[in-house]
């Protein structure tokens, strides 16, 4: 059947640098342990995989190594579209201005009472990412948390439709 | 296929009441909406469904009606068992109090410095239902939020085996 894998947090600190850099001629300096699978690496692993969109409906987003995946994916080409949170975007360490520099394209809630309390992405428009986790270093590194992966059209299909109704219905100022 | 069902929130305000009075002999005079299926009332029939057991890791926990579900199930003689968050348990409008109260088993998370941010629950051992929806009143009502229902046994063990670790590992104080 299609893709469907679970991941839980929190995930131990590793060294992802390997993810980033695909043709590395040095062996890594930095103090995390290498060569270690971690729900988090398998995260950034799926994220990576996009190669013509991602589109994203995140609630709070200041992980650095996330952002680096999205600002690296944009790099590539790949078409990456953002809906967030009106409050929460602008909050210190939130990595949404960051984006926003690099030229993605993010809209956020309208109202300030409510929150887009959503946190999935969609991969090429066909594998799922959604859960508990906010894409910050707290929920990845401290929390309990959920990542539901799949490629199973009945669940692609809803979250398919409802990014592009809020993507929409949101604000691009 | 197994089932598979996606909720999206926020709900419309109607009413629920018959979900909990299955023998009503006289027409509801409450002020809201009757005789409409929303993404709540679909969530609380799911719960609802519990014959045996029902297992819960849920971050934030204030709505009303999803606590009358769940005494409703005690009551029935389900075995309800509630893994929780250690400083959301405390804070106004909780219903955990009521839950420990009616003599529901509940646990939390250790640690003060780390959040159970799940929002996941187990029916009878085979129904996963999980998202981003915290059970409160703003999330059901305000919120862009998401639930997933399934049977996919692929996702289903993978959560039961989440909450039997966490169960293990929470205090039952
Ligand atoms: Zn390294
Ligand atoms: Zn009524």
């Amino acid at each position: 059947g299609p893709l469907k894998e679970v991941l839980f947090f929190p995930s131990p600190q590793v060294c992802v640098e390997h993810l980033f850099t695909s043709h590395r001629s040095f062996p890594c300096a930095c103090p995390f342990p290498h060569g270690i699978q971690t729900s988090f690496s398998r995260l950034l692993e799926h994220l990576l995989s996009a190669r013509t969109s991602l589109e994203m409906c995140i609630f709070s987003f200041s992980n650095m190594e996330m952002s680096r995946a999205i600002l690296l994916l944009h790099k590539r080409g790949v078409v990456v579209r953002v809906v967030t949170d009106r409050d929460y975007m602008t909050i210190t360490g939130s990595q949404i201005g960051a984006l926003r520099k690099a030229g993605i394209s993010v809209r956020h809630e309208m109202s300030s009472a409510v929150h887009m309390h959503h946190k999935f992405a969609l991969v090429d428009g066909r594998k799922l990412i959604s859960g508990s986790l906010n894409w910050t270093l707290t929920a990845v590194q401290s929390n309990k948390e959920n990542v539901i992966i799949t490629e199973e059209p009945e669940l692609v299909r809803p979250f398919q439709q409802e990014f592009l109704k809020l993507w929409e219905a949101s604000d691009p100022a």
